[in-house]
């Protein structure tokens, strides 16, 4: 009876570690730097770098709309995967943008998506200049 | 006997399932993304773009010596956070890096590493023009 007992707390044990094991694989986040160096492998990746040059006068406006337009395509659209903003230091008005999508396809969603086109038509007047720029990656690396 | 093994059975899966939920949290990876949107906040983060235009006779060395210093970077450096280097799709000897330290300690470690010198020196005659620019986050938004 003991000997059964030990062989049945034994198969127990190797399915649950098993189970457990698969649990886990399961609950880890997806890394997204992960698939960005995948999809950057396989030639998937659309990288595009936006430089704009923004009216001083409008500059705080500006900023928000296109804080807001940001937060809204990363949250709402499956393949916009990453969009950096930063401003040069010494001329504030200078802006670019690393917009990083999954596919062309989630590209040309994005520029027609609604608040897309919210942000691009109401700063049309602010903005002096754009220039957008199709990159080729080279090398994608990120701490693991 | 039966009512003791059915209990020691529960006291097990109770055990094991504890055991395994905190594997589960240890064993998911920090998110970087994450990691680097709280710096951002913090005003900790350091962003610096680099436009690099590389004559075109070394143009296939300059990507090698690129790409090993860039891996070597973010591998051994623990303040490298990430490295993105890209291309002009339409002119390919026009490269731009994005550079993310976590702090400015950070970036002043990195560029007086051996391996940021190898690069540096090894590609002194590559490099037709550099221009480092400083900038200042606005947003960095990244698919949870």
């Amino acid at each position: 009876m003991i000997k059964s007992i030990r062989q049945l707390i034994n198969i127990l044990l190797v399915w649950l570690t098993t189970v457990s094991l698969t649990a886990c694989k399961d609950q880890a986040p997806d890394p997204l730097m992960d698939r960005i160096e995948q999809l950057e492998k396989d030639g998937q990746l659309i990288v595009q770098l936006a430089e704009l040059e923004i009216n001083t006068d409008y500059l705080q406006s500006y900023l928000e709309l296109l804080e807001e337009g940001i937060r809204t395509s990363v949250n709402k659209e499956p393949g916009v995967l990453t969009l950096y903003a930063m401003a040069d230091r010494d001329r504030p008005n200078r802006i670019t943008v690393v917009e990083v999508y999954e596919s062309q396809e989630a590209y040309e969603a994005h520029i027609q998506s609604p608040h897309f086109l919210k942000y691009k038509n109401g700063t049309l007047h602010m903005v002096d200049s754009l220039k957008l720029t199709r990159t080729s990656p080279i090398v994608f690396a990120a701490k693991k």
